[in-house]
């Protein structure tokens, strides 16, 4: 195991009825920048119960709307105005991952003497932030309990992951029935996030950060079973509570710290939704399976066995690449029958751009469980096509 | 999942080395009240390694040590005398949970006007206490990550539990290192501690806390894996870490909360360790199996066979009872495979107090998982004999 600080100072209130508890917001000051994306949370009632919350609370707001999924770095600047026009004391987020990263990189950017992209792209830049609030509605990108945050500039193409101590979320609402009128797709691609964030902290050179391992095989074995069940039975309370909270830790610490993570998946993932604006979960599941293949070697079988037997119940017994080609199969069988597209031809990939995406993350992919060259991942995508 | 309300603010720096972020404790003020045992800080090296570091930080600092395992509210009292004569800031724990705790509750009673037994009987009387920071020296309590404390008045025979948000230690050092000379049989007891608050965890009659009692499994595991490798390794650096990080995560709310958990072996045990001063762990690992063997029946036995089949690998089919049964011989079995008394009669215990005992802690027993009375409690203590 290696050295770890472990920081998670978002205080999270789960479950049903827990909206009742954004009346907290008013500690961190009484002028609010509201964010959030279309008119889901207006269809579902939540924006009436977060107005009259507000309201009650003696606090004002603004709001910021309109957030895409992939959010633009336009909306971030957006944000940074209404912020600095209207002395804004706390960002308060009610969404999904999407929303929630472009009000932490707006809470940012508030207090920051320059153009917001620049802290995208420099995260030590972030020394300060406004606080920032959340009330989740989609499991998936874990952000309502963590500093990091996702944005996109379609212009040139970037899709960049920054993050800060600074912009883990105050506190967070987590009521699963927040949940129950996500889309059967939108839950699939949530649930494909929540396992390729496990996958990446699971799938490390590390040794014997033994508890980690056990705690991501807990997560990955919440999401086979509750997924199809939450798919099939939208308000199932029970799954979509396992599904939202084990987004939450499937990212905040508990399960990549002390192990030695380099994401590789994801910034292959950030390429295509870059370029092609694609849902981040969709473009996860497509190229886990493949990367899966990829991968797999003498070094790396072990740890594929390890995951065959202990989530996917497997015999440890046998030649160890039969037992890991069976739990990569697995894998890519549960997300496909999930509903998610597993080919990027599906979703109007073609080869085109292989190589100038593979360039662009090869600085990051280099660090990689498997370090990988631009060249091994076009070889991913072409598996993926 | 039942509802829930996460905060655990607390910060870890965890592995080797971490001791030098003690500098942190700067932060929180100048005037230090440093609480410890006898002299095993100062064998090992450490309380010069903590003083130099608090010289280094421009702080000074009073002493109080000789605090007792099983902390007396005598100390608790020693300690907040000095608290108020030196005008202390911040309360230094280095030590086990002993220590933490008394620490915890010197903090709350330095600022509470009255005596510091009022705060162990009645909680909700800490609104307040001075910072906490903790250097950790055992993996047993989880007490270095969250508000609880056990503070003991031998006089009255009484060992209660108290514990308030405010109590959450601002930081803690961890480094496995530092749990290197424990004796084995203090190790023994630190695992059978940690392994008894995730069974009382566990054992819950909620439905669909999925995600919580997988990674109680993770840390039952752990502690299964690595308990016997720490026995033997007292150096065995991996060992030393998992069950370190295993002792924090069973008791900071990861395993507990959406759950409906009341404890019932730990009340029990506090009678044992009040009325004779034995090692907690040690009480811990005698009433397990047989509190076990006693709560075993038709409603529990699901459960039981979902802990044999999950924690010790054992086939699910055949009787359920037969499982479980098995599932409670192995958990008996490693403990005593620890070095671990299993009898009370081993620890010098007998019948004598049984009834006065039971009847001491019905009131806490008759919450459990399955409500104990005080006829079950002499029941399962006549099983320990």
């Amino acid at each position: 195991m290696k050295n770890f600080h472990y920081n998670v100072p978002t205080e999270i209130f789960f479950g049903k009825g827990a909206i009742k508890n954004l009346n907290n917001i008013a500690k961190y000051g009484k002028r609010i920048l509201l964010v959030y994306g279309r008119d889901s949370i207006k269809k579902m009632g939540l924006y009436d119960e977060v107005v009259k919350i507000l309201d009650q609370a003696d606090t004002t707001y603004i709001e910021l709307t309109n957030v895409e999924p992939n959010p633009r770095i336009e909306s971030v600047r957006e944000g940074v105005v209404l912020c600095r026009e209207h002395d804004i004391d706390v960002v308060l987020a009610v969404g999904g991952g999407s929303v929630i990263d472009c009000a932490k990189v707006v809470a940012a950017g508030a207090v920051y003497d320059g153009d917001a992209w620049d802290l995208v792209l420099h995260p030590d830049k972030i020394v300060d932030a406004l606080p920032v609030v959340t009330v989740l509605t989609l499991a998936a990108t874990g952000s309502e309990m963590n500093g990091n945050a996702v944005i996109s500039d379609l212009k040139t193409r970037e899709k960049l992951g920054t993050g800060s101590d600074m912009l883990k979320p105050k506190f967070s609402i987590m009521d699963p029935e927040h949940t129950f009128t996500v889309s059967k797709g939108m839950t699939a691609a949530g649930i494909a996030d929540i396992m390729s964030h496990t996958f990446e902290n699971y799938f490390t050179p590390v040794k014997g950060a033994y508890v980690q391992a056990r705690i991501c095989e807990s997560l990955l074995k919440a999401c086979i079973y509750y997924g199809p069940l939450a798919i099939e039975e939208p308000d199932n309370y029970e799954a979509r509570a396992n599904l939202m909270w084990a987004g939450s830790l499937a990212i905040n610490g508990i399960c990549s710290l002390g192990q030695q993570t380099a994401w590789t998946v994801h910034p292959m993932e950030h390429e295509l939704s870059a370029y092609y604006d694609i849902t981040h979960g969709v473009g996860l599941a497509i190229l886990t399976p493949p990367w899966m293949r990829y991968v797999l070697s003498d070094e790396t079988v072990d740890k594929f066995v390890e995951y065959g037997v202990n989530v996917w119940g497997l015999d440890a017994d046998g030649d160890p690449f039969d037992v890991a080609n069976v739990a990569i199969d697995k894998t890519e069988a549960f997300l496909k029958s999930l509903g998610l597209p597993m080919k990027l031809s599906e979703v109007g990939i073609d080869r085109q751009y292989f190589e100038e995406m593979a360039k662009n993350c090869e600085e990051r992919t280099q660090e990689g469980y498997v370090p990988l060259t631009y060249r091994d991942s076009i070889a991913i995508f072409e598996a993926a096509l």
